[in-house]
């Protein structure tokens, strides 16, 4: 048997070493395959490709050639592919599937990759899905299902490796080379009292390397974190990254065992959050994937546009009440841009990164006061530079000495303006419990604009006029 | 010995559940006995804290406590703070510890963590560092920073479980537990060839529930992904998230075994990638830390702020060229900014995803012009949106009817340049093999300024003049 590994390779076969990524070459041929209705050819091309590389293939082909590839690839289809799909693809590939082959697909699934593939289904399809399931698969997804959507519940699996925790090395080893069946993956053994509260973790490794007459709680863990099933999956994915964690139990309301969270699926959080927070900070819908159609996509920017276009409206009325001023010195309308430009600038330069500190939990009530005057001093000191910067350019450009001073100090209120409200704002909004990675952007640019228009124009009439 | 275990919480004592930062309450206590110079109180509180707890409270301190905590805590400082502070605070924690705390300390660590410590520190205090080590373990991490500084052979430990891929699971579990000494963490044994190739990764949990005459080549893992030493960290994190790998085997120049790279490794890197792609967007500097100075923070934003002003100065410069119009008709001042805002979004929010989607590898050659053509729709039907919008406020605003078609009209080509400028930059930088995240954003927003403003303007001087 032992040709079974011989074929392993480096890399999978058909994926170029640098990036991972299919090679042109071998989509065409892939292609090629599914024009000339060639099953066989097909199976052959696609069996050493992961089921996540499946995955990323059909994302990338147009909707016509993926659902052929997905009909003539037939039977072989795997729930795994499914798992691995593009959220927003997957009720498309799922209403091409034939219904023996979705269902033997999804069988072969654990219960949490079940739990994840329906949740964002639609009834008639979650249905068909569960009714595919055997009946315990089926009651322990309907039970995850009915913990709330980011919720440790949903995040778990059931299946947990436990020992009572006084047993000893030698107990515990025979239980499991006893054991009729073990899960796929697992790290530790959680030691329970009688009344399966978890009590501590000791690794497989751990457990090798003692002898048979040592007990369990005596080679635990030193670091060990228990959730809740109601907690949310961030506090979750932050404390494994944090306390770098391996796995982790889960208890109910009365702290009884019923589950283990795995660093792959913290990985996967994590993995989430961070997409959603660089999202979000652009202004671009949740669910934005490079598979949504034009509308989806399109809605979901033009929330943010909408919001953008209240402010710059806005801002267009302070201009309108300098609009006298503008008339008798046209270059003030020139170099206000200028202003505001360098203004929103430096607001999103704070405003990010008040936001990942809030999300990495490193600004506190602690350290608040002083990360506010840091930023205002950052603000400030660039706003020398780059007011006095500027102030030296428009003396050269236009000539008019107090206009560069003028300039010199609208810049330097913008900055720190703009220095305040990117630490403030997103501070304010994470204190009322929103998001502030979400809604920090409108507000920090209303704030440079009006405050860059307002401090450029009003001097430049009090001074100039 | 099983009050050891009685002791564990749920969660780290001093820690509140719901978000896992120390109350202000913990702090003030702690900063008391710090005034005090109360050391037994001290380690009584910090006792129950895990290391990145404490790194993270020394981060939140002003640099006058953190010194005097510090060195009140003594010789209790262990290397695992060190580990988990942030970089730029090391050097600094690391000239106030007394050299043999330092040298205990350190020693503490496995090899992996003292090369991540000492890869940043000046020269003095790496020698010092590593003169603390042992000979064996200062030329393992004399070793690892031989390689390049992301690289593969940077992230993996060199403690490897290895077995011979003629071995039975009988023969890997006598071996196991007899070794003398095995790693902290290990979640597979890696199978070799006689010239020490990697083969094939068995977990231990396949081992433990395997029968003793199995060959350990039926049992090896589905999917097995080497690395090479010199492999880009990015690389190793992708493969990770991407296949769903828990440990990996990492090899040299002749394909030969020298080391293991961990799931938690990888999740660091993932971890520090996203980090660096969100400040990057922003045009932040990438050591952005809250531990920083306020020279260093306003230095890390000014070289974007600088380029933003180049950007800026080029818009004013087209503007200039309508002068002459704005004189006429000062309207055209007031509104010509919410034509470049609404194009700076838009490009934003195409450029964000474009960068997301090749960090992800979503965007390849293959999808890459329906992809193109898709952000372009999605931007001209909000170009007519917004622009029909806008256009209705102008008419009522100022009522020109020609006004309110100029800047609908200007609006549609801003926001159709936005999408094509937000797509097919970052597109081509990382076809030239410049990090998107780091260089788009200028590129782009001078794309929006520009066209914004020759669009309005331009069309205004030639319809409304």
């Amino acid at each position: 048997m032992s040709d079974q590994i011989d074929h392993i390779e480096t890399h999978p076969e058909g994926l170029s070493e640098s990036d991972y990524t299919l090679s042109r070459r071998d989509i065409a041929a892939i292609l090629y395959a599914v024009d000339a209705q060639d099953q066989a050819k097909l199976l052959e091309l696609m069996e050493p490709l992961h089921a996540a590389d499946i995955a990323d293939l059909l994302e990338q082909l147009n909707p016509y050639d993926r659902r052929r590839m997905v009909t003539l690839y037939g039977r072989e289809f795997d729930g795994d592919i499914l798992s691995e799909l593009d959220e927003g693809l997957r009720e498309d590939i799922i209403g091409v599937l034939h219904p023996d082959v979705l269902a033997e697909a999804v069988r072969e699934l654990e219960s949490d990759d079940v739990v994840d593939l329906v949740e964002d289904l639609d009834e008639p399809q979650q249905e068909a899905i569960l009714d595919a399931l055997e009946d315990a698969d089926r009651v322990a997804v309907e039970q995850a299902l009915s913990y709330p959507e980011t919720s440790a519940g949903r995040l778990m699996q059931r299946e947990v490796v436990v020992a009572p925790d006084h047993w000893t090395v030698g107990e515990a080893i025979d239980y499991l080379r006893s054991a009729e069946e073990l899960p796929e993956q697992f790290y530790h053994v959680v030691l329970v009292d009688p009344r399966m509260h978890p009590k501590g973790n000791v690794t497989l490794g751990k457990l090798m390397s003692s002898r048979r007459s040592v007990k369990l709680t005596d080679i635990v863990e030193d670091v060990f974190q228990v959730f809740r099933v109601l907690q949310d999956e961030a506090d979750v994915a932050y404390a494994f990254n944090q306390y770098h964690l391996i796995s982790a139990p889960v208890v109910d309301e009365d702290d009884r065992l019923v589950g283990v969270i795995t660093i792959d699926d913290a990985m996967t959080v994590l993995d989430e959050e961070h997409e959603e927070d660089i999202l979000r900070l652009a202004g671009v819908g949740e669910e934005a994937s490079l598979t949504d159609t034009i509308y989806e996509a399109a809605k979901g920017r033009a929330l943010w546009l909408f919001v953008n276009l209240l402010t710059a409206i806005l801002a267009s009325l302070v201009i309108d009440l300098f609009a006298e001023t503008i008339n008798q010195m046209v270059a003030l309308a020139v170099l206000m841009p200028i202003v505001a430009s360098m203004g929103g600038n430096a607001g999103t330069q704070t405003m990010t990164v008040t936001v990942r500190a809030l999300a990495t939990r490193d600004l506190t009530a602690q350290n608040a006061a002083r990360v506010v005057l840091r930023e205002v001093s950052v603000g400030a000191l660039n706003g020398v530079i780059f007011g006095g910067l500027m102030a030296l350019v428009v003396a050269v450009w236009f000539g008019v000495p107090m206009l560069a001073a003028v300039i010199a100090l609208a810049m330097l209120g913008t900055q720190v303006a703009a220095a305040l409200g990117g630490i403030v704002i997103p501070m304010a909004l994470d204190r009322a419990g929103i998001d502030p990675a979400l809604a920090s952007g409108p507000f920090v640019t209303t704030v440079t604009d009006v405050v860059g228009f307002f401090a450029f124009l009003g001097l430049a009439a009090s001074v100039l006029m």
